[in-house]
């Protein structure tokens, strides 16, 4: 399908070769920016040593982690101890979980042990219990699925509204049991971009949380789709955990966890990313408005639409109303538009509609049709109407070979 | 101490500054190789996409991680489908305590599981049993020993010989016990550079295992310190695992884990590192000699010099005896010479000697005055001279202090 997009994002059309690909699925990657390209590979030249070494190669690399640290702590409202690099987001997530677990069975001790052996004694359970919604990542959901496969916690998966595609405060505080010790519910949805209350769900968890004595319940928010698109302040929100990942806004694939350290006091609100944010915001809702005024009210649902709901600027989860028009064969029958009927990670399920969509009650129909299409800051209006026009003409041809 | 190296190894001398600096630490880590820096910016730069997605710059990262796993297989004398990717040595390392572990629990279900269940309600400990040695890395080291603390698992620590520095197979033997399900033995010593028997211990670990039902028995080997210096072939030594470091060996920082897939019968021999490796071996007797020439017989000791034992061609664990000489203080007062008192990681352990040396038989006040000079392929024999020279006049100085 005529592809030559190298680098994808300014490669000016041709006449005599397929017209430019555009790429609009930075929900699942984005490209790096040539400036980071450039001071990667300054490191790996001059910085190649071990950090904990006193010569010049390891004392270089000391310093730009610790400098990185400072600059993503910024980032999420945070200082630099409580940054914790890690190889991806999945690796931080899986992270919070067995810190988790461990900080339950270790408050256990003393006092509590006594109790806990007589429970166990008792066949009665005194496994840590966590939170999750029915709509996180795999990283998440499959982490707290296989400690509870393992019987080494209990877990609840609260669905998310069908009417406003979010996880309900009252929800999670109806799940909540003696036995909690976290609750992780991602900051925005990587498919329908929806973002989820989680300052209210931290405010209403605490204030339920000092009533009690052990465990004390962990707050984490795996914010990967929300850095550089909304406003992430770690200590605003209140969460106790808050992850990041590098290949989510223009930097490498790595991750890394905000850990609030104890007696932090000092909030810190800059943005680092602010700038591209604000830009994303009209390609994104002009991509909606082009669409609407394309294919009309009736041929187009979007997905990320639930009344009451903020979603994230730069996302448009969309279906095409009409026979033949399933997301995967509108895909690969565009001869512009990249971008993937949901999170890229689970490319290899075949032909089933997102489960994502179908949790937030998009009927299997439209979520069969349904294309995420997500804007960075190298995308323009331009684009935008390319796209739209490349789909106006993909519609239309699979629905005469109908 | 005027150390201006950038890129430390092919700067010249000036005769306004200090003296160039001259790097012997390959062991805790090597400089990338200028190609490599190359490649990867460029696959920054291109290959960018998600591996999964089907637009051309995730194929591209799909073609480029493909291609490297079949390198990094051939390496090692496996099949692609043989190595996991890894964020590092000690990711692969944790995998594999972590799979053993698993692995003896999935083998006590079904017929075994009364019989477990039997010895957990007596009190009696059916849990699995691993064997490392007394120098291993702190990834194996520590790994093994939290989960000893957390009760998951029993270890037993063989001590290297006095004699030889290395892990006899007979006292591997001697550890086994009916729950042993892991050895962990690491192919070269990051210190001493001694190469352990691994291909003994595996042959005779299989002859003692077929005569056993369950757990098979798991043999691992950290190969970090050996790929690039001597020949590695998984297949030839026998292993089910085997760790694989990238940034020692002029590559970035990232791991692999060669696993025996099953099924697996044609072995692979080629060595992707053949060059470096033969080049390395001048250097580092050249060192000895020359060592040996300039301080006598009766001030130098080599901590890798054990009867009958093999080293690493590149390691050269060296003490000059005399008052004041102790490691650090010679290796801060060096002009020219880059080098360590043993693995980088444990530089913040103050002034102990390396535990390493002390498990190896070699006595306090020698283990104090260690340096562990690796060579690499970038390293000739004028660099030896110089910094020969340089230890030379570094003992003259700390003895006219003292």
């Amino acid at each position: 399908t005529g592809l030559n997009p190298d680098p994808p994002l300014s490669k000016a059309p041709s006449p005599h070769t397929a017209p430019r690909a555009i790429y609009m699925d930075y929900n699942a990657t984005t490209p790096l920016e040539p400036e980071v390209v450039e001071v990667v590979s300054e490191a790996l030249r001059g910085a190649w040593g071990n950090p904990s070494s006193s010569y010049l190669p390891g004392v270089k690399a000391r310093n730009i982690i610790n400098k990185s640290r400072e600059n993503v702590a910024r980032m999420v409202g945070g200082r630099a101890e409580d940054i914790v690099f890690t190889s991806g987001g999945t690796e931080a997530n899986s992270l919070v979980f067995h810190t988790a677990a461990k900080h339950f069975w270790e408050s256990q001790r003393g006092a509590e042990r006594e109790r806990a052996e007589n429970c166990r004694q008792n066949g009665t359970s005194v496994r840590p219990h966590f939170i999750i919604s029915n709509v996180e990542h795999d990283s998440v959901r499959l982490t707290a699925e296989n400690m509870q496969t393992e019987g080494r916690a209990d877990v609840t998966c609260v669905a998310v509204s069908k009417v406003t595609g979010r996880v309900e405060v009252e929800d999670v505080v109806a799940a909540l049991r003696p036995a909690t010790c976290l609750i992780s519910i991602m900051m925005a949805n990587n498919e329908t971009g929806v973002i989820m209350p989680i300052k209210e769900i931290c405010q209403r968890v605490r204030s339920i949380s000092t009533q009690r004595h052990v465990p004390r319940i962990l707050l984490h928010t795996d914010a990967a789709q929300a850095i550089g698109k909304v406003r992430v302040d770690a200590r605003d929100l209140g969460v106790d955990y808050l992850t990041i990942v590098g290949h989510k806004f223009y930097a490498p694939r790595i991750g890394a966890l905000f850990v609030n350290g104890p007696g932090n006091s000092t909030p810190l609100y800059p943005m680092l990313f602010g700038g591209g944010q604000e830009r994303n915001f009209r390609p994104g809702s002009y991509l909606e408005d082009r669409l609407l005024a394309v294919f009309g009210k009736e041929r187009i649902r979007f997905n990320s639409h639930f009344p009451g709901s903020e979603t994230l600027p730069n996302t448009c989860n969309v279906s095409i109303i009409g026979p033949g028009l399933q997301g995967r064969r509108v895909l690969s029958t565009c001869r512009r538009l990249l971008a993937s009927v949901g999170a890229a990670c689970h490319s290899d399920r075949g032909d089933r509609p997102s489960h994502i969509l179908l949790s937030c009650g998009v009927p299997f129909e439209v979520a069969s049709n349904a294309l995420r299409i997500s804007v960075g800051r190298g995308t323009s209006l331009k684009d935008v109407d390319l796209v739209v026009e490349d789909l106006r003409e993909t519609a239309r041809k699979l629905e005469e070979m109908n």
